[in-house]
């Protein structure tokens, strides 16, 4: 059985969006062991759409196409199918409902527009879309099943799992065994990850592959066969031990996520101080639920009033060192943990850029400084990268700090115990 | 003249990576008026790289492919091309030079596996890798050009700039004209921004395309012909009557550019009280350089304590109305705004989930209030779509009451001058 993805829309053609649902859809597939054979992309044209998709059923078992479903009328997929496959467009009482639904559960009328999105091929399955208006739909020709969903990312992995991948493994009850893991590692670059894991050796029999996306680099462990399991396993030890606490996460767990999850396990509290990462450290740990149990405050300092009066940083500190200064870090992060009682406090000042570098303190040059009952530490830091990146640098390394710090308290509660 | 991508790869077909180089390739083409047709994606199976190069070779006059040029066992592109037209591999002694300069160049010696880059398919005119061991290649049959390059994006986009595009515009002198503009909406959903411009009507021969980010939605212009500017800036002016102030911005300026744009543009300094969003707001601020021109704090209030101690929320409002209250949300913005001394103190408060809700104020109720020197305003919300959903609506919000204050002290200005 071999698959095919098409995605559709000429926003993918004419250079507006990368397609990133080939990817997402790829390795949700790869995770229940359903390799993708061919990907194709085609503009928002009927007849194109059309015959992109007669042409993926004559050479593949199962296509998943995603986009042109939305209300207007450069949305064409589901008349791309109706032509293709001779099934003229009928209103479908179900996906009529689900829009309506949708809507309702809004608190906002159904557009007229949005009729158009219930008009599906004659004799397909409405697949539900939970988080949007577009529904997607099921389409079997001869012996191919066809899955159209929406081009919105989230609306469309929420589908590709509650409908597409059980529908799949129905009707491929045992595919080839096929183990993947992930792994997220921070701070180290990708060469030196690839020299320690070939240094350290892995089993013989198992894939290994890096993905970037700096500055986190996820390492790929992938076996096949009867074995493949227990091979991923052992290589899973074999990549820890080459990589040491370098290992954040695995399978898809990020670095704030794990961060909060130890925190908040660890029971440890903290207030935050943030000058050029202006808010992100917050953002990245507000963004996991339950962040209320450990996070008290943020306070983004970005003026020298603000770090004066928020955080009694003294002017004494600023006119001597500079707002950029280990003196001015630590008096941050001391202001911070002083007024919110917490466990920890962190702070961060720095010089994210494009403007405001010198030779001394060059763009890039971050301070970051932890204050917490156990001890105080401040370091120097030269990122590298534009001022995204710097500041992602900064934002990454204190959230590593405080895994670490958390590591540290539950393995000595772990040893007192 | 019909363009195609191909691009190459395992990678790409089991989720290890996203296709970037797709929408980068089409974007630089389209600067040159180049449309693209199609895109498609296959393995490292040499056959099948093949058939893909016959196949889109047969219905397209350009074909442009990207990866499986490395001097690894499975970068198999220039034996498939040589397979797929006839044209037997033998050593490019350019490209052999190439491969051993570069390698001089970083004062390494050639490590004998990349002798296999510089096998080509006979009569291929080599293309340049100045960045990169792989070199190009251009191959013509019958009236298709077929260009060849790596898959590494640094070195890809420079052959594609320094050969194709040149080689491209030599066989077609005068691509049809093309002119298009993308525009930034906010506030108003896609049906809805279609309906409206659909009703106010745009020029004909004016191609009209939406692509939601949500809960931005960009509306694409786009016009061929001599006539393609003056039509493209025409529809300009016919979707900003039709959509009024909802208009946020032009050609990839986002709404957090262009709010900061305008706060600093209006001399306006603010202070922000964050606690649902936890920092997202000043995230999206600290994002543009030279934030710091108006954004004096954020105070990001997670616990009741920080509401209290910071921002000087009374315990009476926290216990007679609660955290997440019209109330809380306007002490919070009157705490901040009147602590750092700024022209607007803007909070939010609310509930993004998944957990937190009642019947009363469910998830998604979300409360926003903004003090300044000119007025006060205090506005409760009902937002939908998931914990990192309700953010961004929650933060984009707030960005639109900034930009619109920004925009009304501006043209006040303009009324005084």
């Amino acid at each position: 059985m071999k698959i095919a993805i098409l995605t559709i829309g000429d926003e993918l053609l004419n250079g507006d969006l990368a397609d990133t649902n080939t990817a997402a859809i790829a390795s949700t597939l790869m995770d229940n062991s359903l390799p993708v054979h061919e990907a194709a992309t085609v503009g928002d044209r009927e007849e194109e759409i059309a015959a992109a998709l007669l042409r993926l059923a004559k050479t593949h078992g199962v296509v998943i196409a995603t986009g042109g479903l939305g209300p207007t009328d450069d949305d064409r997929t589901a008349r791309a199918a109706a032509r293709a496959f001779e099934r003229p467009l009928s209103l479908n009482i179900k996906a009529h409902d689900q829009i309506r639904a949708r809507f309702r559960a809004w608190g906002r009328d159904m557009h007229p527009r949005n009729e158009k999105q219930a008009l599906l091929p004659g004799r397909s399955a409405v697949i539900s879309n939970e988080n949007g208006t577009a529904p997607g739909f099921h389409l079997k020709n001869n012996l191919v099943d066809l899955y159209f969903l929406p081009g919105v990312p989230g609306e469309m992995l929420a589908m590709l799992g509650d409908y597409v991948i059980p529908s799949l493994l129905e009707r491929f009850p045992d595919p080839p065994l096929l183990c993947q893991r992930v792994m997220t590692v921070f701070g180290l670059a990708e060469p030196e990850v690839e020299t320690r894991i070939t240094r350290h050796g892995l089993p013989a029999g198992v894939e290994l592959a890096f993905n970037v996306e700096v500055p986190i680099v996820h390492v790929k462990l992938r076996a096949r066969g009867i074995h493949a399991q227990k091979l991923v396993d052992r290589s899973e030890m074999a990549v820890r031990q080459a990589l040491d606490d370098h290992v954040v996460g695995v399978d898809g767990e990020t670095l704030a996520a794990c961060t909060a999850r130890l925190l908040s396990a660890a029971g440890i509290t903290l207030a935050l101080a943030e000058s050029c990462t202006g808010g992100l450290i917050a953002k990245l740990l507000t963004d996991q639920p339950g962040a209320s149990a450990f996070l008290e405050r943020s306070v983004v300092s970005y003026a020298n009033s603000a770090k004066r009066e928020v955080l009694q940083v003294s002017q004494e500190i600023l006119d001597r060192h500079g707002a950029v200064s280990a003196e001015c870090a630590e008096a941050m992060a001391r202001g911070v943990y002083q007024a919110a009682h917490t466990d920890i406090g962190l702070a961060v000042t720095g010089i994210a850029g494009p403007d405001g570098g010198s030779d001394e303190k060059p763009v890039g040059t971050v301070y970051l400084a932890m204050i917490s009952r156990w001890a105080a530490h401040t370091e120097r830091f030269h990122f590298f990268g534009n001022r995204d990146q710097v500041r992602l640098r900064t934002a990454c390394t204190a959230l590593d700090w405080l895994r670490r710090q958390a590591m540290t308290r539950l393995s000595g509660e772990a040893q007192e115990n």
